[in-house]
C-alpha cells in the first residue's frame, strides 16, 4: 500500500502516519520526491485499507498495490480449476452449454424445453423457480413446485440442473434439487447468502453484478471460497452503461481478464447481456472465441408466450442452429462441445 | 403501451399482434404511418410488458407509456407523505439530520458519537450493526450486540435510531431495536427483504441501488408499500459512473424528480455519495437546497481510527459547523432543522 | 412520434398540442386511455423532435417512433455496402486487417512496422501523424512529415494507408496522402469536420465516441453520407463505463446491431477498446466471431519504446500469431483474410 | 510514479525496468515487498507516463502519483483566480448569472430574451450562433449573423455576451463579437481548438465533456493556460450515465473538487445538466449551495416555440423567480448576485 501525502505535509505529519503503520505491524518505506513524500507500507495491504488514513487532512490518497483477493487468484493456484457436474467438466477443454427457459412455468413447458435443448446439444438445463422481478405485480416463479419440476426433468433427460437461490435460508432447499446453485446479479453482494454457499459442497454459478467491477466480483467469489467451497463458476452477464439499445452491455473483455487473474471457470450469459434474442447468436460465438468456458442461454419453446423475458429467449430452432456454429468456433480454440479428455 | 411493428410487417402479422392484445383484454388502436404501423394497447400496461411481444421478429419495439409504479406515485396521492419518528416529522417542513458512525464499534465509541451529534443538532442516530463488506476479511459488525448498544444510546440521548437490516429473517430482530430500518444500496432489489418490510409498521429507509434507475428505485418502494407498509423514506446515495475521483456520483437531480413523481420523503447521503469527508459539507448544503427532506451523514469522533469508512466520516467539530450552515440553507426554502408546525 | 399528455391535462390543452402538430403539417391521431391521452403525430418525426413540446407543463413526454437516421439505414438500402481500398473489399466476405503503430515516430520505426505487419498478413497500414493527446505536454505527432512517411511506406509495401484527420481544414492535406481518413472518437461529433468529409470521394473510418450511443454514432455517419460521401466504415473502439480494469469497455454487441440497423461495414479496434496488449488477441477473435468486417490493431516493433500507447500495442510476433487464429475464426463464418469473391 | 512488477518477475527484469528509468533521468527507489517488488520513479511523472512500461509482460501496473496538470492546480497558485468581464468579477464573491436562449433565432427573439433576462437579474447574455446538432437535418444556427445580433444586444442592454466557438479557424471571428468564448462539451478535447484559444486574451468558458473525468477536464484547461491564456472558467454540465430520466447526470460534487484542485472559477449549467426546465430551479439552487461561482441557464420567451432545446428552457417568469431564490442562497455563503467588494 502506498500513502501519498499532501504536498505541504509537515515532517510531524509524515511521522504520525509512519507511526500508525508501525503500530499495526507494517514495515515503512519513505520516499521523498521533489514535491511530496510517499510512504510505502510493507506487509498486509488489508490492514492499511481499513485504517481510514484518508480521513487525515494531510493525506492525499491511499493507493492499494496488491489485489484484495487471494484464494481465487492465479497466484494462489496456477492451473485452471475444473469442476465436474454430471458428466460435464466445467473449466477444461469442453465448452459447456446451459440452456432453458427464464422461468419454470409448467410441467408441459419445461418438458418441451428440456427435451428440445438436449436434442440441440445443451449439457445443463437452466430454469428459474424463484424469480427476482423488478415489479411486485409480475409473476414471481413457481418456487418449490418449480424446483420439483426441474428435478423431475433431470430424471427424464439426464441433464443436470442449474437454478437460482435468492435467500440464504433457501440454500438447503435449493441444494436438495439443483446440481448448480446460481447467484443472480442482484445478489452478487448479498454477503450472507455468499457465506451460506461457502458451506456447501456443490458448484455455485456467480453472476456479475450489474455495476460490479471485476475486482468486486472476484471478492464475492472470495467470500464463497474462503468459506470452504472452492467450486465457483463466474458468469459475465452484462454491465449497466449509458447505451439503451441493449438491456446491458456485455463485457466480453472480462473473459480473458478473469482467465488472467484467477483459476476459476468463466461463462457468459448473452441473453441478459443483450436483452434481445436477435443478438444472442453473435454474442455467443464471440464469447467462445474470447475464451469462455461455456454459455448460458435462455431458450423457450414459444418465446412470445413466455411469462418472463420472452424478448431475449431463443426458439428451439434458433438454439439448435447456434449449437452447430459454436462447435466450429470451439474447434478453432482446440475445444469442443463434446466431452473431451482434458 | 405502444407496439411498433417493423417496416416490412405484413397485414397478417399486424393482425396477429392485435389478436394477442385482445385476448388479454386490451383495447387495440391501429395507427398506420407512412412507413410503419404502430399499435396502441389500451388498458393495463403491465399486461403488455409481460407478453414478450418483442420475441416476434416482425415487432421492432414495445414502448411503455404509463409508469409501472402506482401506490407511491403523486397521481395516487397528491399531498406529501409525512412520517413521524420520535418527535421528528420526516417529509414536512422540518429538515431531518441523521448522523453517527458507519459501524457501531464499542459502547465508548457510540456514546461519544451519539452525544456529540446530538449536541451539534442531529435528530436521529445512525450506526451499522450488520455491515455488508466487499471483503470477507473485513470487520462485519457487532450484530445483535450492536443493536443493543444502539437501543441503549436511544435511552440515554433520546435520539431515535436508524440501522441497516441485511436479511429478511433478521427483520423482526432489527425492528425490535430500531426506529427506522434501513435497506442498503446492495439490497435495493432484494425483493424478499422488501416484501418482509412491507408487513412491518415502522418506517423503512430505502437507499437507491448503485446502478438503479429512478424507476427501479420507485418499484422497490412499491414492493414495500404494496405489502401494506406505506412508510418509505427514499435515500439518494450516489450512483456508479466512470468518474473515479469520487466513490460514487451523487445524483441530486433525483431529489426534485422524486418530489415530482411521488409523495414520499427523500433524503440524501453525501458520505457514501462522495466517499470523502472533504466534499460532504458542500454536498449536504446542495442537497437541502435541491429540496431534500434531510440528510444522513457519517460522523465519527476519530475518523482515522474508524473500523469502517473513516475516509468519508466527518469529525464532530466539522459536523457541528455543517449543522449551522444547513439551518441557514433550510431557512431559504422556508424550512428549519427545528421542529416546525407543518 | 407520440406525445404523452400529463394525466390531468384538460381538453383545451390536448387541443393546443393537436393544433401545433397540424400547423407544421402533421397528421394527428388521438388515443384516449383510461388515465391519459396520447397523441400520435403522423408524418415526419424530425418536425416533432424540434418542436420543444416538452416545454409545455401539461406534456409528460415526447416519444420518437422512427429512427432519426435515413440514408445509412438498412431500410434505405437493403444489401451490404462494400467499399474498395487498394485491392481490399471492405464489407464483403473478406476480413480486413488494419495494423501499425499508434503514432508515426520515424522512418525507421514505420518501415519496420509496415514490413512486419504486411508479412504477418495485414491489408492496410495504420499510423497517426496528427495525435490528439490528453496532455499538452505529450508528443503530438510528426504532422505533415508523418503523412509523407506513410505515403512512402505505401509505395514500398503496397499497403493502403489509414490515418486520422483532426480538423476540417486539414481534410485536403490528409486526403492527399491517405487512402482512408479516420475520424477519432473525440471528433465523432465534430460536425464541421463530418460535413467536410461528406464532400470527399474517399472512405472515412468513423470511430464511435467514448460515450456515444449507437444512435448518435449513426447520426454522425448520416452527416457524412448526407453530404454526398457514402463510403463510411464504422469502428467500435470501446465505450466509457465504471470498469477501470480496462481503458474502455469494448461493446461487441454493437457489431450485430450495426449490421441489423445499417448497410455500412463495421470493424473493431480492440487496442483502444481494452487498453492492454494482453486482451487484444481474445477480443480480436471475438470481434470476428461477432460478425465484424475487420479489425484495426496497434502493432509496434518495440512497444515498450513507443512514444504513444505502448501498453496496448502488440509486438510483431504476437500480431503474426493473431493473424493465424483470425483466419480460422473467419472460416467458421464463411469468410477469409484472403481476397475472396463476394 | 510507481511501477508494480508481476509477482514472478526476476531480478534481471527488475533491473531492466530500473535501467530504463535511469536512462531518462529519473531516480529509482526499489521496495521489495513480501510478494512483489515495486519501483518508485523519482522525478517527472510525465516521462514515465509516456514510456509504455506496461508493454513489458513482467510489469503488472504503472501507477501515477502526481497529478498531470500543473498551471491550473492550487499548488501552482493558491489564491482563487478572478476574471473580469464587463463589470462582473467571475470567481470572487459575486455569483454570476449567464442566461439566454439556446440558439439565436432572430433579432426579435433575442431582443425579448435579452431584456427579459436582464430585468430578472442576469449579468451575461448567452446565445448560440454556431450550433452543434446531433442530426444533420436540424437547425444549425445563424452563424455570423447570429454573432452580429449578439453584439447588437450587448450595445442595447449592456450585457456582455458568451457564445460557442466550434472550430479553431473561427476563433478570431467569434472573439471579435463575444466577451467570453465557450467551448462546448463535444469539443472539450478538440485540442487544436484549445491551443488556438490559448493564444487569446479573453476568458474561455470550458464545458466538461459528456464522459470526461475531472482530470481530463483539467488537462483540457491546462492546454489553454499553457498556451498563454490563463482566463479559463470551468462549466459542469452533466455527465453521461445509465439514468435516462434526465438528459445527463449533473455532477455537483465536481464543484467542491474543482475548488480543491484548482484556482479556476467553476460554474454550472443545469439546463443541459438535466435536460428539463422542471429540474432547473432546484439544481440551480443546489449549484450555488455547493459553492459554484455562477450558473448558465437557458431562458426563452416562448420555450415551446424554440428552434432548439425548448424542453430545457425556462420562461422569463420562471427565471425571474429563480433569481430571487438564488440571491438568498448566495447570502448563506456570504456571496451575492450584486457586484460586491471581494
Amino acid at each position: 500500500m502506498i500513502v501519498v501525502m499532501r504536498t505541504n505535509a509537515t515532517e510531524e505529519q509524515i511521522e504520525r502516519v509512519a507511526e500508525r503503520l508501525k503500530q499495526v505491524g507494517l514495515g515503512v518505506h519513505l520516499s521523498r520526491g521533489e514535491f511530496r513524500t510517499i510512504i510505502g507500507a510493507i506487509g498486509d495491504d488489508k490492514k492499511v485499507r481499513e485504517m481510514g488514513l484518508e480521513a487525515l487532512p494531510f493525506v492525499e490518497q491511499v493507493l492499494p498495490i496488491s489485489k484484495p483477493f487471494k484464494l481465487v487468484s492465479r497466484e494462489f493456484r496456477e492451473e485452471d480449476s475444473v469442476f465436474t457436474v454430471g458428466d460435464c467438466a466445467i473449466g477444461g477443454k469442453q465448452i459447456v452449454l446451459m440452456a432453458g427457459p427464464c422461468a419454470v412455468e409448467s410441467e408441459e413447458q419445461l418438458l418441451e424445453a428440456a427435451y428440445g435443448v438436449k436434442a440441440a446439444g445443451a449439457h445443463i438445463l437452466r430454469g428459474g423457480a424463484f424469480k427476482p422481478r423488478t415489479s411486485p405485480y409480475s409473476f414471481q416463479g413457481l418456487e418449490k413446485e418449480g424446483l420439483k419440476l426441474l428435478a423431475r426433468m433431470r430424471e427424464k433427460t439426464g441433464l443436470p440442473v442449474v437454478t437460482e437461490v435468492l435467500d440464504r435460508h433457501a440454500v438447503d432447499l435449493v441444494a436438495e434439487y439443483a446440481d448448480i446453485l446460481q447467484v443472480g446479479a442482484r445478489n452478487m453482494q448479498n454477503f450472507q447468502l455468499l457465506r451460506e454457499l461457502g458451506k456447501l459442497d456443490k458448484p455455485v454459478l456467480l453472476k456479475r453484478g450489474m455495476s460490479a467491477t471485476i475486482e468486486e466480483w472476484l471478492m464475492a467469489a472470495e467470500y464463497i471460497v474462503s468459506g470452504g467451497n472452492s467450486q465457483v463458476i463466474l458468469c459475465e452477464r452484462g454491465i449497466r452503461t449509458f447505451e439503451t439499445y441493449t438491456r446491458n452491455t456485455l463485457d466480453l473483455s472480462a473473459v480473458p481478464i478473469i482467465k488472467h487473474l484467477t483459476h476459476l471457470p468463466v461463462i457468459v450469459d448473452p441473453s441478459h447481456g443483450t436483452g434481445s434474442w436477435r443478438w444472442v447468436p453473435a454474442m455467443s460465438r464471440a464469447a467462445i472465441a474470447a475464451g469462455a468456458d461455456g454459455i448460458m442461454v435462455e431458450v423457450h419453446p414459444y418465446p412470445e408466450k413466455a411469462l418472463c423475458d420472452g424478448a431475449q429467449s431463443l426458439t428451439l430452432e434458433n438454439f439448435a442452429l447456434l449449437c452447430r456454429e459454436l462447435e466450429d468456433v470451439a474447434a478453432v480454440l482446440g475445444r469442443s462441445l463434446r466431452k473431451v479428455m482434458s
